[in-house]
């Protein structure tokens, strides 16, 4: 065999059996990952839920929604919500807390935050946004995506957009006129994406940690999820803001940045499932299916 | 005014205040539905999973997954499953059952019913089959909407067709062999709809009641969300086909019928939400955004 053949048939036959062509997994992508592919969020907009049953961690979206994001903070810093108590719990759909208390003249005074805000729907598309597209399409929106860890959805013809309606988002709850909310009731997206909500409710975060401690609750039996029983409902001990939490009781969280390489990288991984058991990989990824990774910051080194 | 003008006027003025004029809730369509419109599924393709907590009703779909349902039925009648037990339960993804014995001499032996079975991921798009399509879009299929109850999937191109993995959705779960799978081992989707999943296991059935008895369920701490403790497993008291239990301990459900004009406008009310509450109506539905609609039977007239 002459040279230049067997050096081309050499390098083919490498180029079949590289390891190194394999593209890796999500899992391998994050083991992979550097410190500058996490953010750490800002203890302002960290929120910590604090159950009998341990701490929902929340992540706040004062971009999408900056004056829902400041009152939440001001009534978390009143104590507001301290005492008060998980509502309605509906399968498949949302857990939602707040005053239990149904005449307006029983219910726990707001002081120093509003009762209501204008409703914070959407938002106009600026380029200073971290938008990065996932181009697989989606049913309800013209463009999908995410911005700073969030999922998000937009017109791009309109020139808004808007928080999605995934699992584990956090909004505000309202009565029928679109500015009766405020956050002194919040809702979790608990189940299969109600994207039909979006831009009807404002969205203002998302749950980073602690899920579980949500998802779990006894369903409730009333109309819409509403525990029928006052005995079935569960406290909330208290909602504070990060920042206001001695160091020591702090839960530090990091969040996969989402305008990164690894993110793309990753996101790809996710669409195209390339483990061994998946017979049928699909190479699309709807925006709810993407998973948002999440991991407690790590320890100095001593 | 002349009489034809004062007639046209009063069409009008009642034209624009009729109450028929505008479009019924979803709520109301079901409400006003007819027998006609509601089906009872076949006894032999009904499933009772009897949990110490209560009733979890399955519905096969013969017509997707023929082989896997006559061997879950002969699994139950041989009573395989019967103090079996809920193994896995990964937020927002799957719960599922089975044998815990990991050493397979000491598994519970499998008389009757066939171990493993050929996949059936998807089958043959027949015109036999009463698709209604939902035009609405999909991010991981060529066509998307129902079957006799089910929620599909399809490629029109190959002319295959497949049950979507949408909550509540029950599929067999399988090792990395595609035909490592047959019904001794069950889950159900409890999350947002993995469609990533779509035709890479086989799809067996749908929980028609019952979800809330299953989706609370603590989460397993372990890999994948399987129970690291073994008293963490929920045991299985029975797993029946409806038609081998006495009359008087059935759960006799109907679902809306998905080959109707009252499930399209049901659909067309779904997608368009015209309750006050909404203001940004999407005028779009997602495949697995779609509740089918399950009631009691009534009882007879004496």
């Amino acid at each position: 065999m002459k040279p230049l053949l067997l050096l081309l048939t050499a390098f083919l036959l490498v180029g079949a059996a590289a390891p190194a062509a394999k593209p890796r997994s999500s899992a391998e992508i994050l083991e992979q990952s550097t410190a500058a592919d996490w953010r750490t969020p800002d203890l302002e907009d960290t929120l910590y839920l604090d159950l009998p049953a341990g701490r929902v961690v929340i992540e706040l979206a004062p971009a999408f929604a900056p004056r829902h994001a400041a009152n939440i903070r001001a009534l978390a810093r009143e104590h507001y919500y301290d005492g008060l108590a998980i509502l309605r719990v509906q399968d498949n759909y949302v857990v939602q807390w707040g005053d239990p208390a149904e005449d307006a003249k029983q219910r726990k005074p707001i002081t120093s935050a509003k009762p209501t805000l204008p409703a914070e729907f959407e938002r106009r598309w600026s380029q200073e946004l971290p938008f990065t597209r996932l181009a697989d399409g989606d049913v309800y929106a013209a463009r999908v995506g995410h911005i700073q860890g969030f999922p998000v959805a937009g017109d791009p013809k309109r020139g808004q957009i808007w928080l999605a309606h995934c699992y584990a988002m956090v909004g505000a709850g309202r009565d029928l006129a679109p500015d009766s909310g405020g956050g002194s009731e919040l809702y979790v997206v608990s189940g299969h994406a109600p994207r039909h909500l979006d831009r009807n409710v404002t969205l203002v975060g998302r749950v980073l940690q602690g899920m579980e401690l949500l998802t779990v609750l006894p369903r409730g039996t009333g109309a819409l999820g509403f525990y029928e029983n006052p005995g079935q409902r569960i406290p909330l001990k208290t909602l504070q803001v990060a920042a206001d939490v001695p160091v020591a009781d702090r839960t530090m969280l990091q969040v996969l940045r989402t305008d990164t390489p690894t993110w793309k990288t990753y996101v790809d991984a996710r669409r195209h499932r390339r483990e061994d058991w998946f017979v049928q990989p699909t190479g699309r990824i709807e925006l709810c299916n993407v998973p948002i990774p999440v991991r407690p910051v790590r320890a100095a080194k001593p």
